[in-house]
Parts: C-alpha cells; sequence; structure tokens
C-alpha cells in the first residue's frame, strides 16, 4: 500500500474528528482491506488482471461510508482474477496460501482479504461473493464471513462478476464485527447501484433460542472423508443447541449447477467486455476458458434457465417455510495449490456444492468457524436463510462463535470475553471491534 | 360456450352452496368470462391459435379460486394471438369491433374480455396484461382494467407471453368489483406460478385525499388531437382532486421500448416453442415477425437489457419517493380496424406508449373510464403505482368515478348508488358487484 494514500486519510479523518467528534465516527482508526476489485479513490484497481487494470476516481460506495465512519483503508487484496473462482491460485500476482498451511488454497475468490484477516492484520476486510467468494476462504481460515443479501451492500464502484447476483461480502474475526461493518456499510440504498435495496424494517434481528436448522439429508464431500469426520463432530456439536431437519438437498444442488453450467456466466463475459476479443491472452487461461463460455447461450437459453431458476428457488423458499435457517458444510473439500493445478475447474466446482445457489435463490449466508480438521486445516460451517434474515443468523452465528470458543482465524487470540457474552443489538453511536495481532 | 359445462358448474355450485352455505360463496351464480389463453378444464384454450389449442385438463389457479367463490365461468374469449397485440385485431377468430364504434378496434390483447364486460353481458372478465393487455382495451371501451402487481394473480394455467412479466388481469364495470375479484382470485401464493409472490401485509390500503399524480410533463398523443383534447378535459378534472405534478417521461419512454425492442420477445419465442419452426404457417403472420426476432438475441444482449431495464427501474422508483401515483392517458391514439391493418406494428406500438414499462418495472396500473372523446369514443385514464400499491390505486379510482359519474362501459347504466358513497373495505364474507345489462 502507498504510505500517501494512507497519510492522507489519516489528515483528513483528524479533520473530521475535530468537525464531528470521535464518537460519530464508530470506526474512528479502524484498518481495513479490500478485494482489488472494489474501487478507492486514486488505488488501482486490478480485479487480478493488470491488462484490465484502472485507477479509480471514485471510492466504491461500501468504501466511502467506512471512511466516513473513521476506518482507514490500508491495502487492497488478491483475488481469482475477475472474482472468477473458489481458489485463491487463479491470479498473476501469485496463488494466496492458507494461512494454516502454505501448501493449500486460501479459497477465493476473495481469498487475500480472508488472508489477511486471519493472520490478524485487519480487523476486517471486503470481500465480494457471487458464487461462494465470501464464504469459502472464511472457511479455509477459519474466521466469519457475511454474505449479506443482495441489495443490502452497494455494488456501486465494484467490478461486475454477475452483475444481477453480486454481493459485497464482509470478513471478520468475529460475528459481532462482520454485521456491525455491514450495517455501517448498509446503512442506505445506493443509487449507484440499480440492484441496491431497502432494507426492510420488518427483518428479523433474532432467532429461537433452539433454532431449527434444516441439513442435507445426503452430505457430498467429494471422497474427503477428513472433511467428512470434521463436519460430523460440528454436526454433533450443532445438535446441542439446534434441532436439525434433515432435507432433500436436490432443489439446492441443482440451482447450484446453473451458475457455471448456464447463461448466467454470459454476466461475466459481459464484465470483462472487449478485453476477451482485443487481448485474450491477458486473461488467465482457466477464467478465460469459462467466460468464454458466455458467447455460446443465446436469449432463448437465458430465459428457459431464469425460469428453472425461479421454480428452484421457489422449492428452496418453501424449505425455509418450515426451519429457521440451513446448515451445510461451508465447503465439501480442500485442496493443495499443487493439486488445483491438476483439475483447476472440476476442484473449483466441487468447493462451490453448498455456495453456489445462495444469490440465485435470493438467500443471506453466514460462514462460521466450526471445528478444527485432524491434519490442522479449518472446517467451516455455513447458515443460510431467506433474503433480510442477515441479523437473525448473525444472532444465531455469535452464540455459536461463543460456543465453539476458538482462537481467531490463524491467530493465538482467544475470542473477546464480550463475544461470550449475550450481546445487545448494536447502538447506531458506537461498535465495538476486535483488533488482534 | 358449451351449456353443458356451464350446467356442471351449477351442479356443483349447489351442492356447494347446501355443503358451506351461500353466505361462504362470496361470488354466487356470477357469470363471468375469461380470455382464451386462460385454462379452465374441459374447456379449450386456442390462444388464439387453433394449431396451438388444447383441452385444459386443470382450471388456472385464478379460475378455480374463483368458480370455489360462486363464480360461473361463461365463456372463453377472443384475443391477439399468443396475447402478443395491444389491438384485438390478431386473431384468426376476427378483429373485435369496439363496443362503442364496430369500425374502431377494441384493443388488446384481452379485447373480447373488454368486450363482453362493456357490453354488459358479464359484470366481470379475466384478462392478461404484459405489455398493457389489461389496460388498453378497458380504456377504448369505457370501463375498468385493474393490472394488479406481478405475482399478486397466480399464472398458474396461464399460456405464457413473457413469463418473467405476466399479470391476470381483471375488467370490470366499477373499481370495486376489480378489486374484489382480484383478492379473490389472489387470495394465496400458488405453487404452479414459480413468480407468484406473498401480498404484504403491510401494503398500503389507501392513499391522501388530495393525492399527488406524477404526470408527463411533455405528453405524446402520435398526431391525434381528438385524445389530446379528451385527456385535457380529464386533466382539469384531475387538478379538481389531486395535485398534478409534472415529471420527465423519458426513463418510462425508455424502458417501454425496451419491451418489444428488446431481448424479452425471447421469452414469446419461448412460449410458443417448436411450432415457430413446424408450422410457421400457423402463426399470425403479424405475431410470427415479432415472436421471429426472438432468435436474434444472445445471452449477452439479454443481461445488457435487464441492467438496463434495472437502472430505469431505479430512475422510476425515485419518481414515486415524491409522488403517490402517476397519471397518464391510457392510450395515445385510437384506430380503425381498417388503418390497423395498414401499420399493424407502428400503430399497435403507439398504443403501448403509456403502458409497456408497467410490469418490466414492477408496478400496478388502474386503467380507468375518464371522458368523452368528441367522436363519441372513450377516453380512459391509467393510475401506475408501486408493487403492492393496488388496493391504494383502487382507493383513488373508486373516488375518480364516483366523481365522473359516467354510464357504465357501453350500457346506460348509471353507477350504483353504493359506488358512489365512501365505501368501507370490503368484508371477506361477501361482495357485491354490478351486474347490469
Amino acid at each position: 500500500a502507498d504510505a500517501a494514500l494512507i497519510d492522507s486519510q489519516w489528515a483528513e479523518l483528524e479533520r473530521q474528528a475535530e468537525s464531528v467528534g470521535v464518537k460519530a465516527l464508530p470506526l474512528y482508526g479502524v484498518p481495513f482491506a479490500i478485494k482489488d476489485n472494489i474501487d478507492a479513490v486514486g488505488w488501482k484497481t486490478t480485479a487480478a488482471c493488470p491488462a484490465f487494470a484502472y485507477t479509480a476516481e471514485q471510492d466504491a460506495t461500501v468504501v466511502s461510508r467506512l471512511r466516513a465512519a473513521g476506518a482507514i483503508l490500508v491495502g487492497k487484496t488478491n483475488l481469482d482474477q475477475f472474482a472468477t473462482g473458489l481458489v485463491g491460485t487463479r491470479s498473476p500476482y501469485g496463488a494466496v496460501p492458507n494461512s494454516f498451511d502454505p501448501a493449500y488454497v486460501s479459497g477465493g475468490s476473495s481469498a487475500g482479504s480472508a488472508s489477511v484477516v486471519a493472520r490478524g492484520l485487519v480487523p476486517f476486510a471486503l470481500g465480494t461473493d457471487t458464487a461462494g467468494s465470501g464464504r469459502v476462504p472464511a472457511g479455509f481460515n477459519n474466521i466469519v464471513g457475511l454474505k449479506p443479501t443482495r441489495g443490502w451492500l452497494s455494488i456501486g464502484g465494484v467490478v461486475p462478476a454477475c452483475r444481477t447476483l453480486d454481493c459485497v461480502s464482509v470478513f471478520a474475526l468475529t460475528v459481532e464485527d462482520a454485521l456491525a461493518v455491514t450495517e455501517i456499510g448498509g446503512s442506505a440504498p445506493d443509487e449507484r447501484d440499480a440492484y441496491s435495496r431497502q432494507h426492510p424494517h420488518t427483518a428479523p434481528v433474532a432467532m429461537p433460542e433452539r433454532p431449527r436448522l434444516a441439513i442435507p439429508a445426503a452430505l457430498e464431500f467429494h471422497g474427503d472423508d477428513v472433511m467428512a469426520r470434521a463436519f460430523d463432530r460440528a454436526r454433533t456439536q450443532l445438535a446441542r443447541v439446534a434441532e436439525l431437519v434433515p432435507i432433500d438437498y436436490t432443489p439446492f444442488a441443482e440451482l447450484a449447477a446453473l451458475l457455471y453450467q448456464g447463461p448466467w456466466v454470459a454476466e461475466r463475459t459481459h464484465a470483462v467486455g472487449p478485453l476477451l476479443i482485443n487481448d485474450p491472452d491477458a486473461i488467465d487461461p482457466t477464467v478465460r476458458g469459462i467466460i468464454d463460455k458466455g458467447l455460446d447461450y443465446s436469449a432463448l437459453d437465458t430465459f428457459d434457465a431464469e425460469y428453472r431458476r425461479a421454480e428452484l428457488s421457489q422449492r428452496i423458499a418453501r424449505v425455509f417455510d418450515d426451519v429457521d435457517a440451513l446448515v451445510v458444510p461451508t465447503s465439501p473439500t480442500i485442496r493443495t495449490i499443487a493439486e488445483m493445478a491438476e483439475q483447476p475447474v472440476q476442484y473449483n466446482s466441487e468447493f462451490g456444492t453448498y455456495t453456489n445457489f445462495t444469490n440465485l435463490a435470493d438467500l443471506c449466508a453466514l460462514a462460521l468457524p466450526a471445528v478444527m480438521r485432524d491434519d490442522g486445516l479449518p472446517a467451516g460451517i455455513t447458515l443460510i436463510a431467506p433474503a433480510w434474515h442477515d441479523r437473525a443468523l448473525a444472532d444465531v452465528g455469535r452464540r455459536w462463535q461463543a460456543l465453539c470458543d476458538l482462537p481467531l482465524g490463524a491467530t493465538e487470540q482467544p475470542l473477546p470475553v464480550a463475544d461470550k457474552e449475550v450481546i445487545p443489538p448494536p447502538s447506531s453511536a458506537c461498535v465495538r471491534l476486535a483488533v488482534v495481532g
């Protein structure tokens, strides 16, 4: 990060503090990082594609709101190129290593943002999540990843992946922090984002003390027995605090498959624009292979898939009539960076087993630390609920994090004492953030 | 209509009445008609295309609910083929004449449904409305056309035009009747329709006594000075009871143009299916010319247009931040059946000037009788508001209808005395319907 860009923020923050007072700046001086497909004025946005890079003339809306609340942007983070991937290896700037074992992938596409939070460099970082990019790397690095309801956090000033589905997401060490940052970033709808929505005042803020959680009746781990055993321990722990309701996962799996095996890849083609034609070699070959396919779909295909999306979403909505949330492994498996090079599409696709459907079905999701695998890597769980149930998910997530009481991220820091207590809804004046490392 | 199909309904209704009592049947014995792209068990559905016709094995959801409330289906009505048109002339069964002057078009595509209501043959009829098919024929026949919020009335059992946009609509002689029928038909979401939505309990039921109504600052009548003069009289009348706020109509006009000059025509192509390839001559040439174009669009085009739709819809939503509703001429002009044959696409397109954007922007609309043109044809106005403001529109519409106090439809019947009074919200037990003719 350019030191001058940080110094100027401090100078501006001091002026702000003098004028409005520190109490009006709930994130006063809190450092944060953003995925490098999100604009910050004066910083380069690369989307991990040097040929695509430009210097942003305006902050992304969410960045601007966090800075207005006193936060200091200290860096931009590596990602799967054009946010197309769940792995963290599809970047000319190198693969992001897992914060627990550098032989393993970090998960992506918001790889660097998850990594800097897990390593305690910043208390929170922004990612984006279209297919699961705000959750898979949270799971692989033992941190919290909140994928808010689509339209809550503006995508104004974010390089699109699939504009109809893209979400800005928040990584933090604690649920409390992730929600606090989301509340500030999503304080109002945004005219720069045509898919921005008004947060309904009637949105639920809590779940029952013993929530009913749907869980896939048949779980798929793609042969990863270590992950299967780890999730089994998480499930045992879950059964102590929730009622687990086995459900048929078929509509979720079918909808998940539509995301990359359907016309929505044409949104990625649209986003990359003329570069695909004019300078194809500038694009990562795996990413290009995916984005190229967007040219093959017709309008007829698109509406056909949209009808199927609507039908599957309706079936999924009915599942939620009977439960408070769905709980799944964040990822069914993990791979080494070396393995990933061998099967870059197949292994990536496996990581999305429990994430790819979420935005197509207009759901929100919260990835949470859960247990450690026998090999010392983290194994996360994700809670998923209908749109605008974010706060209710956070309520359950906070309790879960207090119950697990794991060290935070890849640090050795424990959960702050305050996060182990029952916490009232955040006040509008001041927000606690866990700063560690 | 097949007499046996009516007799069997009476027999069934008598059994129902014996079992639950007449008071539980708010539409007991009320005759109604439905557009012939809506299924009724045992009746043929043609969509005005004999080669497409089939005998329905199940009632459309809305039909089934109206029959369960005691209504008797007495006929199916002519339409622009595949509901593709706003004219009422694109049918192998003949053009539907205007109920005031048979030289003129009835408007469409729900031509027959508007006609039978205007002529007092039934107190209400169902239409469908994608581009304005539930409003233009209401305007041309001096009746009420309620185009409810998309997803309130199920499209289960309706031949699709554009499935993501289609609405079932209601024609009646009075606003009160149109709303009452909609409330019954939309009593709950429907699993047969993936785009069905839950009516929010918080939806507004009324508007201020003197509502603020946006009105296009520059009105387009496509050279029809008779219509311009008629609307001017309506506007003078409106200004007595509402505050008129001139607005820039540009985003509405741009969005309207997208409907037929964009990829949404591929939805129509999808709906017609293999017939377009296997038996193109079975399709009306004008309709085929439109539906053929759906083959030309790519997925990239589709998402590009979808982004534009979202941007324009957002601009339109901001207009409604400042007003209670938008008021427009239902149609800017009208044509004779002979004229329509000369410019079938151009004149049709002109009719949609004030309707085509509505479903793309997720708005609801209420077409109302307003004034008579100097040539004796009716000139209607339409009120348009954000999703789920249907009841609030009806509130204003009821007051407007009482103020105008015109003969109903093409009958000589006056507005019932009860409709001239301020009316409490409809009770769930019993519904008044104006039966005339």
